[in-house]
């Protein structure tokens, strides 16, 4: 079996731009995003996809989507988000790792699908940046 | 305020290919598919976005596009599971009603994001392969 890259870089911390974590779920960002702010949400719990993933955990990922979507905008000015989930090599799935996209969208900046050149730094900052945002969101 | 073309005809019932319906939310066969099967699952209260929606009918709605899912791998032989929500009209959202996209796909296949025509009786009948199957899985 091929090693699953988001266990082995992200759910060990490794190499990871994480801005929220708890024991079932964590939410970092993509580092190759789409996007200025593209995140993704993923169950620390290896579930290949949409089939596998239990309902309870499923559940945590889509109501921290919802509160995700509202600090992206702030945090990014966005004018919109795009959420996405992609199961099985068909639809794209390329890490066979559930995994749920949020990606903020600006007016007139069409996504190109090649990925956004981010440097480590603006990776760190922005994942501190949502973090801050999503608690005060969550919080309130 | 422009008319939802969701409230007065999926709502309403009026020209919609229902597979699921409660009180709270309804899925349905999307009448310009970019692929067969691919449904809608939307508020029956009209929610313009995920920055408006309730939390429980939210997270209401992302409960059954799991279980959606499995029933479109099935009926219609799927490879792969598509799942998209857009927010805000630089989103590509067209109907400022909140709606789930849940799309299946095929090997071989790329969606061309052009819509498939479909006829009523092909969506009526998928409908009704859905609500079987989806009942079936529910139940289980």
């Amino acid at each position: 079996m091929k090693e699953c890259v988001f266990c082995s870089n992200i759910v060990s911390g490794r190499e990871a731009f994480i801005f929220y974590r708890n024991q079932r779920i964590i939410g970092f960002m993509d580092k190759f995003p789409v996007e200025e702010g593209h995140c993704l949400i993923i169950p620390v719990k290896h579930y290949e996809n949409i089939f596998s993933i239990e309902k309870d955990v499923y559940l945590e990922i889509q109501d921290l989507a919802r509160y995700l979507s509202r600090a992206l905008m702030e945090v990014f000015n966005a004018d919109g988000i795009n959420i996405g989930q992609n199961n099985g090599e068909c639809a794209r799935q390329v890490v066979m790792h559930y995994h749920l996209h949020v990606i903020p969208r600006h007016c007139g900046n069409e996504i190109r699908w090649d990925r956004v050149r981010m440097s480590q730094d603006q990776l760190a900052d922005q994942a501190r940046r949502i973090k801050d945002a999503l608690k005060r969101i969550m919080d309130h």
